[in-house]
């Protein structure tokens, strides 16, 4: 198999995680977000509904992989890892009530020598539990423990030519997903029919390369739904003269570009046309606005005021960091684009603006993926920045 | 919205929820699994990539919800809970370096009273963080904790006929995936070419009702990745005299059927040729024995002694309970068909019996997923049990 990036790429985020490392000084982080571990490692498989994890010792310049014994065969062909540092538990630590894989991963610890030093853990990350905690700490307890937390991803934030290079094959794919998904919308058909339509177009991909699956299904709240972001499909058929929101994101080698659209079906009403403007507003205020130099709180500060011109506020972020995950979450959890946020943009940072601006019983989503370059930012998607009309009137001939 | 089981059904849940806390002596339980969250509310939507809970407490008749601001519609359309009791935090509790939802959760707990008293939580459940546990402790010093991992999931093995009929529906997705899938499966199709047409029919489900995503994307290891299960799809072409294994489930309103094939494309080697009926005949063993009253142990010993007449072992577990879930896994993390378990069989439990045999350099899954009947096992899909041979000399005209 052959690895997403070259080796020394992997081995130069190795050698910025331990420099993190350091200076919170910790000698032993102990990885289980499988973005992490991915990024550090190139291990990528649906395993992580298993404990599992990616140990990097500073003084070390190879990680270890432990894991669950069928996937150790994974870890082995897609890693740069020595077959010799995959250490895999058996099968009688999975789901068990006596058993748990992190005695066993605290056993190893303690036997390559690692057992008293400063041992990071990413405390508030996806897939570490309370129970993992509460083992690792039972098994070593002459160790200590700090928050690894977002210390891996602090170095994710800006990319490397190739990590963009990635993110433009997501870009192409989510414009080819959504082109088929607004294609498939009119009265009658149901959700879950262009959520399929969906799918189908982000993980076939295009011809020169195939799409990954992305970490959140497509969302496409609809009707009165359009108030509440994350409902998924239904199988209610569309009806003219609501609306639908789209969210979906293209995936190439798990880097994501999420892209959103408003769709009314029919002629939108009139709060539709009144709103949309002022969002498109908002966003090219806040594309335009962004440079190096320029810090995430500053970004929403020009949205807040170009929107508060029309009467409108907004109480959640318009963005965040984006890029490398698996489910549950696209973002990265580092920058959001939100009051005070200080992270100071640099070129290569990527973010998914999504000012969203929600009422009682409607909402408007249109969203797009940006880059900052050296001197502003540009558009991963070239989808038409618009609120979109799929006027069934003047498709009738297509009416299935 | 209308919810998908009758309210009573929802009642009884929680009834039974309640007996076993005061088993384990907890009065107030957190419930942060989205499947459990779902299973005592309706509660259903994309947002577990930020903390959110249900809480239970042993003396009152509703549960509290408590997540973002912006889930909180979804909240009240999705579940019998009173509107006021739905709690939400400000968006800047997301992802922040400062604020923790878990944080704000206890400071409700507090207000209600509920602060001194025995509470429980899901220590080792997806999306309950170390840090999650570290903040509730830290913002309830006057609780005491236990450990209620499971809880939930040991009144959901039994599911109710209204629960079977759900998983009947997800067998017809399963079902009509399997065979779109196989069918898209020829030399020179890219495994995301059949990826796509698996989630296509998965999503778009059948006329009368459509399907929901799963909570594991289909996996589909080719060639000599048939030996590592849990790597998904690439854009590589299907080769002549490789194999693919398909393993997939069909999904409706969260509860899943899953499904695996070994596919041959071109004519099976001597080895699969030999295997295969090994475990087909071990799957129709197992099948044959299951009925109330017999452990989960007892269905891994015939299965044991069945294909080591043939000279084969296993190390991983045969199979596991399944039934609604959330990504990452659509197991119920209770019983596992494997030595010693000693979970009892009873009338409408499910179990996914996914008895694979790897080897180093490929592999053989078929599976079944059935529920126990009165007095033995039904399968929940009609797909062919056998060895899957997709020869491209028999379908030359069809070659794309």
């Amino acid at each position: 198999m052959v690895l997403p990036f070259d080796i020394l790429e992997y081995q130069k985020r190795l050698q910025a995680v331990k420099e993190n490392m350091a200076d919170r000084g910790i000698d032993v982080l102990l990885i289980t977000d499988p973005a992490n571990m991915n990024y550090l490692s190139g291990y990528d498989a649906w395993s992580f509904y298993v404990h599992q994890m990616l140990v990097i010792l500073i003084d070390e310049p190879q990680p270890l992989w432990i894991g669950r014994y069928q996937d150790a065969g994974g870890a082995k062909v897609t890693t740069w890892i020595y077959d010799e540092n995959v250490i895999a538990y058996p099968d009688y630590y999975v789901h068990s009530a006596v058993y748990h894989p992190m005695d066993f991963a605290a056993e190893i610890i303690r036997q390559i020598g690692q057992g008293k030093r400063r041992i990071g853990v990413e405390m508030d990350h996806y897939y570490f539990t309370g129970m993992a905690l509460e083992r690792l700490k039972q098994g070593l307890p002459d160790a200590s423990f700090a928050d690894g937390s977002l210390l891996v991803n602090q170095v994710r934030m800006v990319k490397s030519d190739q990590e963009i290079e990635y993110m433009r094959r997501a870009a192409r794919i989510a414009d080819l997903a959504m082109t088929q998904g607004v294609e498939s919308v009119r009265p009658g058909v149901r959700e879950c029919d262009t959520a399929a339509e969906i799918y189908y177009h982000l993980v076939k991909g295009t011809p020169e390369y195939g799409g990954d699956y992305p970490s959140i299904v497509p969302l496409l709240p609809t009707g009165d739904h359009t108030s509440i972001p994350h409902l998924t499909w239904t199988d209610r058929p569309f009806v003219e003269g609501s609306a639908v929101i789209i969210e979906l994101a293209g995936c190439y080698k798990r880097y994501h570009v999420p892209l959103a659209r408003t769709v009314a079906i029919g002629q939108p009403n009139e709060k539709m046309k009144q709103v949309a403007p002022v969002v498109l507003e908002g966003i090219q205020t806040v594309l335009d606005f962004a440079k190096p130099g320029v810090t995430c709180g500053e970004l929403e500060e020009v949205w807040r005021h170009t929107i508060k011109k029309y009467g409108y506020e907004k109480e959640a972020r318009l963005g965040y960091s984006v890029g490398m995950n698996y489910p549950p979450d696209w973002g990265e959890h580092t920058a959001s684009i939100r009051k005070g946020d200080p992270t100071v943009l640099q070129p290569n940072m990527t973010f998914h603006l999504i000012p969203a601006l929600w009422f009682d019983t409607d909402g408007i989503e249109i969203s797009e993926t940006f880059r900052v370059t050296d001197s502003g930012s540009e558009r991963f998607t070239t989808y038409p920045q618009e609120l979109v009309i799929r006027d069934h009137l003047d498709l009738s001939g297509q009416i299935s």
